[in-house]
């Protein structure tokens, strides 16, 4: 079992957290993205959409996307479970899950894509389509914060795989100065609890 | 247990495809989305994002996004089952799903968002978004194409929810004038296949 990552890309982050959170280890293999060696046939053979991480398992066969690579793994590993164990954990955790991806990743994805100067020379960016991306996230960190002030973690009281794409994406958006408001405290509890955990830094 | 939906949203017909799927029933409340209503204070405490489909449980407990209702609804009626049964099954399920929610699904709404009539008076287009997510769609369905080619259903031998997620991404896309191109016979026949289940009627 081999996977192809890169260090400084979120969705890579994302696996790398979620193996240390399990204690399992995986030999990985960089992808030079800068390069685009990602978008180039051989790596398109194995993910068509150019998207890392990939887990290519012994027998050849890919997965990728990193919330299945992560659900592989909480198969073959299944304690501590990130994804949930009882029906309603597992939806819950899903349903966090979702909206930190299609609310505040894709927000976040929208001003890294549209309006950072590194993206830039690789693609048609439309810079009105950041202001609104900033917007939503900015409401999203609000609607975070909120949540955070009943629980301890986002989807309940333990830690599960919603905290990790939280913590990936929070991150990535620092990175591109989207950040959360100060005021945001309960926000800033939580970031700093899951910043403190080993696996934060894989 | 009680679904707030709506007859005519791409989103709450998944949830209706599965349940049929299953076999199983679950009372629905229409909520008024032309009127906004779930954009408003009532709706907003079962789901802050105002999204529906909505599952509430008998205590009161809220469930929201499609996935995650369906996942809920999997562990009480685990057969047939349509996220995979084996680590390598749900994986291979859970990544189709997503690259068509993240590819197909996004692209058909940024069309939706940014170029239809109906959306004008609600939201702020960005008309400059239509033409690429037209074609990030085109592009997405060739790919379907090629994969329907070596297999029955999206993710492998059995029908699994990302076909629910195919089949409404596609005919909501249909509707906004987002479709498949007719030289793509592998994808016409899964499409056909599909919609002459009795549960693309639910």
């Amino acid at each position: 079992m081999k996977i192809y990552g890169h260090k400084q890309a979120p969705n890579p982050r994302r696996v790398r957290i979620f193996l240390a959170e399990k204690g399992v280890s995986v030999p990985t293999e960089e992808v030079d993205i800068f390069a685009r060696d990602n978008r180039k046939p051989p790596f398109l053979a194995k993910n068509p959409l150019g998207g890392i991480p990939v887990l290519e398992l012994d027998d050849g066969t890919c997965i990728a996307e990193s919330v299945a690579i992560c659900r592989y793994l909480e198969g073959l590993h299944p304690k501590p479970a990130l994804f949930g164990e009882t029906p309603l954990q597992e939806a819950t955790i899903e349903m966090w899950n979702r909206r930190l991806e299609l609310v505040l990743f894709q927000s976040i994805g929208m001003v890294w894509i549209h309006g950072h100067p590194l993206t830039k020379a690789l693609l048609k960016q439309i810079p009105e389509n950041v202001a609104p991306a900033r917007a939503r996230a900015a409401e999203f960190f609000a609607l975070l914060d909120a949540e955070l002030a009943k629980r301890p973690f986002i989807a309940g009281p333990s830690y599960s795989i919603a905290d990790v794409t939280a913590l990936c994406a929070i991150d990535f958006g620092r990175f591109i100065e989207v950040t959360p408001d100060a005021s945001l405290a309960h926000l800033a509890r939580w970031h700093a609890a899951v910043s403190a955990r080993p696996s934060a830094g894989a």
